[in-house]
């Protein structure tokens, strides 16, 4: 419902409706509780508005060639948050105060929120606060490039028209998504990127396959480089490596994000920060008894599928009087482009951290296999990295169509410890992508099998190796 | 190579080079075993030639419009069937001879298998003999319908150009994924099945979905029929429920198969057959000492994934003396229509033979989830059939996109025995089809936690129910 009593004391009061802040009210109103859920902007947050949805929305427009393409998204994701909204305003628990939150310190026995809304300053008490504030795009400035110019995940999609040439900052997520949406919609396509490959968070075999992709399409990927300066006149991009872009519409700054740490005084109330954001450990609990953080305002995840899952954890926390016991599940990366790329496990970081003796790492083209043969697939592989012997699952990517479903195996597979010694056998259909994974799996039992004593020792070895370099 | 000694007595005859017979090949020979593979047709049997590759194919070309796709498909089958038949041409340890085969009573301490080649009739000496001669499509006789119209699998790749009007005759895979691919080619198309419905063997809520899905094409679905009788003057096929379907082009017969027991005189080597195929349990083994079955032509599996699964148990059972112990993989099956159909575990006639108290079934339409929302899908479900109170996974079934690398989880789930109780949590990429499963293992863990001693009750009554069945 809308408003809240300002003398009442709530269970908790929610700062933020995106992905986090809204499982925490579902999730603790599904358990009884009251709540106060406090927003300044649209509920849905960026997913459902300058995210996810919209993102996907376009990649698909773009690729089934709908007419307004930009106006097909918009309705769409405004379709999908007013519903949201309408559930948030009509639900009988949730009480939906509209305005900015800003923390401060704990005096009585409960937490106060104030909320400067349309309507001025109002407080909310509470037992316990979530921070669940979000992330924003870092936008870094270019000299001479005209604000008009300059898009990020928060105007892209108010685009009227598909710009000409748009030139994609940032090799990550944002960039990879848009490069296909907006090569399918005619654009033409830069990516500049400062590092030397793209997706620097992923395994480079992804970094190189995506490159070719793109270049496959006529798209120009340069690396190493970013823009020096912005010509307005000629409409140019001057990058520091000499490089120029003729003719720019459209510069999307797709760089990175900071949490949203805004106005929310969270020195003042005591709720311990850094630069990755609020410090919560996976139930969601900060420095403060009672303050909890979910989302991507904590360094703990950037992602809606990733503030989802910790959420549920912190609502348990605060509804359930259970030991924390439990290590959080595996959460996975997916990008859809296409190819879609999706990971699972360690960070590639944490892989090759690893004494690379006890490690091995198997990897299978798609374009081998007979489905990707009578699919006439042109990039696709699934890469696994797993522990000798055991043949436990370390890291799984893919790059390929269904990747962000095929990932779910991979997922499943870490979570309850089944190796790819486990899965020699599994039977996929034929002829599906998911038979690379059964090729993997019988790679890696003929090469263990074949030396059994071998692989056991170099294990050993190198986790005797491991334990001396913590 | 080409050629064997007649002299010698080879480790195996395989008699057929279609998917069992060549993971039998390939299985023994990387034993060490020199083999006979005996092929009277072409290499790489019914999928590679006139099955699943030029059908997946054909799928293909259609969904992207190739200019030519059936002599793209044709291409692209050739050059797989050329590649597979060069590998065994040149395999050291696989000795290829070409010809149709016949067993003869065990009178020494081998087998001889006859084979009648183009340079007259050769003997093979083997220690043991695989029977892989796979199936053939039944074909009913239709009054007045000219044989020129008449297809099957074996010649509807040889298409010269699209037809104007289809009928497929029968409502199961073939006609479905066919129904697809000449859909998007731009053929009419009308289905005529007996049955009272679509995919007779599968769930009755994929029935209803594929009858939306062609029904929403312009497709005619006609049920509970067929044809009593074609004119060739007017071109017309009348049905038995009275509907005629003028202008037919071809008539593609897709009613079943049938073992392709043909000329092998089984009966003579004593080795025991019924209508379904060779009689074999689930490591190959016939009545005959040393006489081995797998793939179609037993009536153990019917799909190249299925022999390929029962190939390398008896390649396991011929060359590893281990006690014959384990049971087979569960054996998914997929139609690569569009949306795709897959499912796992046990058949829904199992199901419904179980008593309902003890079991429960979850369905979540991927149109509800956020991934059909952006993608603007129209048809799409998973369904899942468990255990009350365990969760354990009886049956899945997915239509909808990737549905055929999706069902990986499930066929993993079973292998692994990890019910939905324990899926409880698992994340899944936001917004992917597969979050599905996710709100699947949700609404099953709020059902039974809520009432765990009922459940447990609940799934004990039905177990001493199912008992008594028995």
């Amino acid at each position: 419902m809308i408003g809240h009593d300002s003398k009442k004391t709530y269970k908790a009061a929610i700062i933020g409706a995106g992905s986090g802040g809204l499982t925490m009210a579902v999730g603790l109103s599904n358990f009884g509780h009251d709540i106060v859920l406090i927003e300044g902007d649209k509920v849905g947050g960026d997913c459902t508005n300058v995210g996810c949805v919209p993102s996907k929305a376009l990649l698909h427009a773009a690729l089934v060639g709908e007419d307004n393409p930009l106006g097909w998204v918009r309705a769409k994701r405004d379709d999908l948050a007013q519903r949201e909204d309408h559930e948030m305003e009509k639900h009988e628990k949730i009480h939906l105060v509209r305005g900015w939150a800003k923390l401060t310190p704990k005096s009585g026995d409960h937490h106060v929120v104030l909320v400067d809304g349309p309507n001025g300053q109002v407080e909310v008490h509470a037992e316990n606060v979530i921070i669940s504030g979000g992330s924003k795009p870092i936008v870094m400035p270019v000299e001479g490039l005209g604000a008009e110019r300059v898009l990020t995940n928060e105007n892209i999609f108010e685009l009227e028209s598909v710009p000409g040439t748009v030139v994609l900052v940032g090799g990550g997520a944002i960039s990879i998504e848009m490069a296909t949406a907006f090569g399918d919609l005619g654009s033409t396509v830069h990516i500049v990127e400062l590092a030397g490959r793209l997706m620097g968070n992923e395994d480079p075999l992804v970094s190189s396959t995506m490159q070719e992709v793109f270049e496959s399409r006529g798209m120009q990927v340069h690396l190493g480089t970013s823009i020096e300066r912005f010509d307005e006149a000629t409409q140019t991009a001057h990058l520091t490596n000499g490089a120029t872009i003729a003719d720019v519409d459209k510069v999307l700054i797709g760089i990175g994000r900071r949490p949203a740490l805004g106005d929310l005084r969270l020195e003042a109330a005591g709720v311990e920060t850094t630069k990755g954001g609020v410090v919560a450990d996976t139930w969601g609990r900060t420095s403060v008894d009672g303050v909890y953080a979910v989302g991507d305002i904590t360094g703990n995840t950037a992602t809606t599928h990733g503030a989802n899952s910790f959420a549920r954890r912190t609502v348990r926390a605060i509804a359930l009087p259970l030991p924390k016991v439990g290590d959080p599940r595996v959460i996975p990366n997916a990008v859809y482009s296409r190819p879609q790329i999706a990971s699972v496990g360690l960070t590639v970081a944490e892989v090759d951290a690893m004494a690379a003796g006890g490690r091995k790492r198997y990897v299978k083209q798609l374009t081998d296999i007979d489905r990707g043969f009578t699919d006439d697939l042109e990039h696709g592989f699934i890469a696994v990295d797993v522990e000798r012997f055991t043949g436990k699952i370390l890291r799984a990517v893919i790059v390929g169509p269904s990747a962000a479903e095929m990932i779910g195996m991979f997922t499943i597979m870490i979570d309850h410890g089944i190796g790819l010694r486990k899965l020699f056998g599994t039977v996929h259909p034929y002829p599906s992508y998911s038979q690379a994974v059964g090729f993997l799996a019988d790679e890696f039992a003929t090469e263990t099998f074949r030396s059994l004593p071998q692989e056991w020792f170099a294990l050993t070895k190198a986790k005797i190796a491991n334990r001396f370099k913590k």
